[in-house]
């Protein structure tokens, strides 16, 4: 079945805003079988109209985003409605509803609001519990056409709790289900999981591999109408990539390492030079990580790693900030202060400035300290650009407080 | 005129890749006083062409994105040539150029690589030095394509130093220079910068005036042909703006702090709980900023607070964490154990869980403690959506140094 997204908003063409919609939607389709051959996106007004009947002519399902709103420019319902040859009906209950959010806000609604309670004749109404307008499906013989409102945090659970599951059962007949399983892996480059887990997971049938490169590393991606076999190619590949893999489908590695510190009850601590601080920040943007997250540290300064983690000043002189021995000094620093389970360090030389031969730009150690047990230490060599260093930075840090906690 | 941009790449579609071509284009066109008036994403192969034709009927500048590589489904400049009804013309020197980056790496050159070095008749070829596909522009009576590569690391540089000038030059006598000048507004509604600026401007002649509005701030955009006019308009939101424009253009919040801290000579430190680290990551996103950036802590235990940065116990018990008390304590804590010139400090509550009736999700103290003068305590209620709850935060944190170093 033919798909095409059309996004509809001035602003994605003047560039102030980026298009997330279509990336979300092309994920979500691709987990029914159903691949988007074609995306536009159109300023609002009239260019709409003009997409809507193109589509028609082409594909089967047809997804509009933004153009729903109250104001004169926004003609996605009226331009449905014309390309499809339904009348439009207004419906009281969804104009109450709309009073019904005004109220609870304390405003007052005004006659703009009414076009959004004009529903294209024998359409769905999808529910819109986070703005006031609705999604709606329009259809004839041989088109389907879903809309939904611009604003991601309206159209996200419009499409999962109404518009997906509705393509799922309308089109049951003609949908192939495909499954899907995504490996997350570190430290093992493209090629080599290529040659790690090709060959064997084709042996066991037509299952669909894709690779999908980040810096540092990398995700696998295998698909197959046949859901036994993706499981028996995720079990092959999960064996073969051994600990490499450090999440399967969406999960975060700073969510893998929430999860695993809780499960285990243990507490983590963070001494942070090059990366700034950007350990300690993902590890709290997962909820819950109170429990298992007491104590941070930013020592940017040599005098910072000295008072806060009792680094040595001879060892400063000696190996300089950016070393084994400090990055060591600093873990076992963050131990005893905090109290914690683990405590991980990060020093490197983010750059662009701060480099030497002996210690260029990207040269970082690594260092995870125990409650019971050696401290481990780490050198890479990562990425001269500084924001893209201090994520592979922060990346590695965190996989190492994952493989303590496995 | 009217501009068209195709970008091309099945992964686009797929969901893998996120489209930030467009979003880069439209706003560098901008400045030539273009809008881009549609964009459309195909795969690669076959719909290149139909795409480029289709372009071809409606736009005078076509920008292509993809497709220029040496494999079998790229296939912009076979598409392109053909539509504009052009031969390709092998030179010999693009190949020189790409066996020169071969050799420098050490590889094998292979015969796929031969299709990069055809150019459309009369084609100006772009060099491209991050990669090994050139660039192409094509002209016909009608229409002019610009051909671009996919990575943005390759097209970014070409784009900026071949085609945007040849643009200009091209259409010298057809460009109106637009001039825009954007101002950056912490604090203040979009509603409410309308009415404290727009009229008063529009008075001074034809701006537009556009806002972009995010989470607790909002850009101000004035734009016209006349530079003296945007200047008088922008001086004029300065002044009625006051404090509240933290910057202009795309310097963002941290550049401006760490270029007041630089200039000023002073050192900062930071004290976060509920950011988790956020303030420092974002300060040390930033070059250069160890010069300016010394200490930080994220005490997220109640603990590290009293441990680290000597909030005393009965406070935190009589108050809570999350208190302007325990907010003042933590910088002045933050200053004294840093020794920095100034210090902030935040604690709140973040969510999804640990909100009370008195002290609900979203609930935020901040505090500013300096060498010399009072520490200053904001409050303030955020957003309950956790990320958006941190980066609010973190951005009110940052602005309060601001505010201090101006």
């Amino acid at each position: 079945m033919r798909v095409e997204v059309i996004n509809t908003g001035t602003e994605l063409l003047l560039g102030r805003v980026t298009n997330t919609h279509l990336g979300y939607l092309a994920q979500s389709l691709l987990g029914l079988g159903l691949r988007v051959e074609r995306q536009v996106t159109v300023p609002d007004g009239a260019a709409i109209a003009v997409a809507i009947n193109e589509a028609m002519t082409r594909a089967e399902i047809i997804i509009v985003t933004g153009g729903l709103g109250p104001t004169s420019d926004d003609i996605t319902r009226d331009a449905t409605a014309e390309a499809f040859g339904k009348k439009l009906i207004f419906h009281q209950e969804i104009l109450d509803g709309i009073a019904e959010k005004f109220a609870k806000r304390k405003l007052a609604m005004n006659d703009l609001q009414r076009p959004q309670a004009m529903v294209p004749e024998g359409g769905v109404v999808i529910e819109n519990p986070k703005g006031t307008a609705p999604g709606l499906i329009v259809e004839n013989e041989k088109t389907v056409a879903i809309l939904l409102p611009g604003p991601p945090g309206e159209l996200r659970p419009m499409w999962e709790t109404a518009a997906l599951p509705w393509l799922r059962q309308r089109f049951a007949d003609r949908l192939a289900a495909v499954h899907e399983i995504t490996l997350r892996i570190l430290g093992i480059g493209e090629t080599r999981v290529q040659i790690l887990v090709e060959d064997e997971v084709k042996a066991l049938g037509p299952v669909e591999i894709g690779y999908c490169a980040r810096p540092g590393e990398v995700d696998l991606r295998l698909i197959s109408p046949d859901k036994d076999l993706v499981e028996q190619a995720a079990a092959l590949a999960r064996e073969k990539l051994g600990e490499a893999t450090y999440a399967e489908g969406k999960e975060t590695m700073e969510e893998v390492v929430v999860r695993l510190a809780r499960k285990a009850g243990k507490t983590v601590a963070t001494a942070e030079s090059c990366t700034g601080g950007l350990v300690a920040n993902r590890i709290t943007n997962v909820s819950h990580s109170s429990e298992m997250f007491c104590y941070g540290w930013v020592t940017y300064a040599n005098e910072a790693k000295m008072t806060e983690l009792g680094v040595p000043p001879e060892m400063l002189e000696k190996y300089g900030a950016v070393s084994a021995e400090v990055a060591q000094a600093m873990a076992e620093g963050a131990l005893r202060g905090s109290g914690a389970d683990l405590a991980v360090a990060v020093t490197g030389i983010a750059g662009p400035t701060g480099g030497t031969p002996e210690k260029p730009v990207g040269l970082v150690y690594f260092a995870l300290a125990r409650a019971n047990g050696r401290t481990q230490v780490v050198e890479r060599n990562l990425s001269q650009v500084r924001e893209t260093f201090k994520s592979m930075a922060s990346q590695i840090a965190l996989d190492l407080l994952r493989r303590a906690l496995v």
